[in-house]
């Protein structure tokens, strides 16, 4: 295997590159001026030396704790519970929550093997029985592990003082009922709210 | 920006790879041991150092001659023209030519300011003179500037004592009527073969 071959072979690795799309990345670099390859492989030598897990939420971040739990604009008396940092990215682009954060590391998973030990739901235990919180979000995704996630969560922490509440579920804006599965809009007709 | 998001900067500069899968990949490689973001970082700063022109086809190598002119069982006295190195690639993965190649890196496109001299047809048309090929395949792209590209090759060799030939064009494998570009049925059309 020759250089190219083994570059397009790393490339390939990652999730959504096919073999045929490595390739094309590697001359695309090969086309590009050096200084590009050498930045992109002097960010990814140190990608794991910089980030890691924020102390206090578990958001993955070059500083510590992490932008979001260190700025004081920011209610911290909202905590919003989320599978994966990533999840966080996707929340703060849409630019509807001034809370904290707080983040598991995955969903229970019996068929996966990933009970709630595995998570970090001991830690968020403990945030919550601080009292410092007057409400949680329980923003795991609105799947079957996500949902019992929830529920479990619900369940070991209901003696706390503060309101739970859950992401709301139903059409995706923009959606067409001609594209949206069945199950999506057997629970946007339950959960329709009145209009005044 | 923190190093999350300048590591997707650079890797959202690829073709085909946007922000959110910028962003997805770093998760992946943050996730995965960090070893292998290493060994990325380790092969994309060596990459131009290692891979450079072959000095007798142009094919992107990191031996010099490259495998290719290098390989006493291809004929050399075939000679197959291409565009790009990354098409070497596509005809190799057909298992369908045992010649060797020459890559111009481009085709003329005065459009883009790109005429003839800016390619290596005159390397071209020295190779051909030695008198070494039997055969010149011009197997530049069936669009207007890979057609032109190959008319203006066969103009200013065809003097040499060697036959030239152009790739077939027509219906792809698998193809069907209904998704193929008229053009495609037009040549399909004008050029089909009698049956015995």
């Amino acid at each position: 295997m020759n250089h190219i071959q083994e570059t397009a072979e790393l490339l390939s690795r990652f999730p959504s590159i096919g073999k045929k799309t490595a390739l094309r990345l590697v001359y695309y670099l090969l086309k590009e001026p050096k200084e590009f390859s050498q930045l992109l492989a002097h960010n990814l030598q140190e990608l794991h030396e910089r980030i890691a897990p924020c102390d206090t939420c578990g958001n993955l971040t070059d500083i510590n704790p992490c932008a979001i739990c260190n700025n004081p604009k920011r209610d911290q008396s909202l905590l919003c519970v989320v599978s994966y940092t990533q999840d966080i990215h996707a929340l703060e682009e849409s630019q509807s929550f001034n809370g904290i954060y707080h983040v598991l590391g995955g969903v229970i998973s019996p068929l996966d093997g990933i009970g709630p030990e595995a998570l970090s739901i001991d830690r968020l235990q403990q945030r919550i029985a601080t009292g410092q919180f007057s409400e949680v979000i329980l923003a795991t995704s609105p799947s079957i592990e996500g949902e019992s996630t929830a529920q479990y969560i619900l369940k070991i922490c209901r003696d706390e003082e503060c309101v739970f509440s859950r992401i709301a579920q139903g059409m995706p804006m923009g959606g067409d009922f001609e594209y949206i599965d069945k199950f999506t809009i057997a629970l946007s007709l339950n959960s329709r709210k009145n209009l005044v």
